[in-house]
């Protein structure tokens, strides 16, 4: 049996890592390591500038009062009797799409994974395009996602994974799917929906959100495969570079 | 003059944006958006749960309590007179090197304006290989980071920036500096030291950091540049489609 390390960003008490951890019970053996609280929107941060604690919550299972991030490097580096052969973030409660995965916790931890040389991959139920989701209809969007989870799970297994690459998965809301495609990380047009307010004692406050972004459509991308009802598997890496614009820009400057 | 705005994640206390905003002064229209307080390996997490609030601390010069990722979203959408021409943030103290870009909040915040079409680049200056870093080092350190800023945002406004791309430059310790040099963005190995203490209840808790990364020598990357006292700029992209593998899974999945 694989060793399974599970996390996500939605935090220990959130129903997907809950059926996610559940699901993978038939192929492994699952330890859960997850944030104490809700950190969605926290990236790749680690925190550095205080101790984390960690508390047993069950067999196997352990919340820290810190980042995905940290999560994982605990997790491995502390809380698991040895080296996970892979792990496993989400199942998010909403995508991780386009230039979103720069935002998301549940990408992170996949790539605080990859750093540290363990197979990761990051698995989130897209909600934005179907807003008619009460708690039935999100648990069987979970328990898709986590079906789909397995299923790329042991593909990783049996054949591993490209090397310093996590795979970034989203689950159309569904319920019908129409199968899986392989995809590129599409590009998104922020509006940046800021809401102006007032606080009790009337000093001014603006609240992030609330904006659509818009995306070109057509392609191959993650964007379009959700839209048109399929899953998107990205593979992801952490080499930021340009090539492009290295070769430009040697030539130029 | 071109409109700059300038940010960090050391918080707006910080002399290195202190020296950097100062600098920038004879080139352009300086206006400073910053957090509160130091935000160091924030990554390019954003602040969704809570409003934010902005203070005035001088002229055209803010700090707000959030990240360096929200100081450009409400510096840009809403403190700002119209539209900064570039984004400058830093200078960091300390360096953004390797795999450490992706928890970096100095280069959050150029990634943010990047998403936002908005030219960006961010300075650090790197002390990790020199640890005699008096005060009065720092600040010829920052002087000198200062500098090399002012000559990279004028070619920017001369030539423009590669398509939804910054730079991630990173000045070294000195005081010798060889030249510049384009570079790709390498690839470190961590340790991941981690101290175990217990707190003041005798509660085990663990801190992370103090391990010291390690890097392969050779080729043009960030870590090589610096280590020999050049200056380094790496062009940075957002895509982080790792395409190779893209090509390869649709081949074989």
């Amino acid at each position: 049996m694989p060793k399974i390390l599970v996390t996500n960003d939605d935090g220990i008490s959130s129903p997907g890592i809950k059926i996610l951890a559940k699901t993978l019970k038939s192929i492994g053996d699952v330890y859960v390591v997850a944030p104490e609280t809700e950190q969605s929107a926290v990236a790749h941060a680690l925190t550095l500038h205080r101790p984390l604690k960690s508390a047993k919550t069950g067999k196997n299972a352990y919340y820290i009062n810190g980042t995905p991030t940290d999560c994982v490097i605990i997790g491995v580096n502390k809380l698991l009797p040895s080296r996970p052969d892979i792990i496993v973030s989400g199942i998010n409660n909403g995508g991780n799409l386009g230039d979103n995965v720069t935002y998301s916790g549940t990408v992170a931890a996949a790539i605080e994974g990859t750093l540290l040389g363990i197979p990761s991959i990051a698995v989130s139920l897209v909600t934005e395009y179907n807003n008619n989701h009460g708690p039935q209809k999100m648990t069987s969007g979970f328990n898709r996602a986590a079906e789909c989870a397995i299923e790329i799970v042991n593909k990783i297994i049996e054949a591993g994974l490209p090397k310093d690459t996590l795979l970034n998965v989203n689950v159309p809301p569904g319920p019908e799917i129409m199968g899986t495609k392989i995809t590129r990380q599409g590009k998104l047009v922020y509006d940046n929906g800021i809401q102006e307010l007032a606080d009790p004692r009337g000093k001014e406050c603006y609240w992030i959100g609330g904006g659509e972004p818009q995306w070109k459509k057509g392609g191959d991308t993650d964007l379009d495969a959700i839209h048109n009802g399929y899953i998107s598997v990205t593979p992801v890496h952490l080499d930021l570079t340009n090539y492009k614009a290295l070769k430009y820009l040697k030539e130029t400057w």
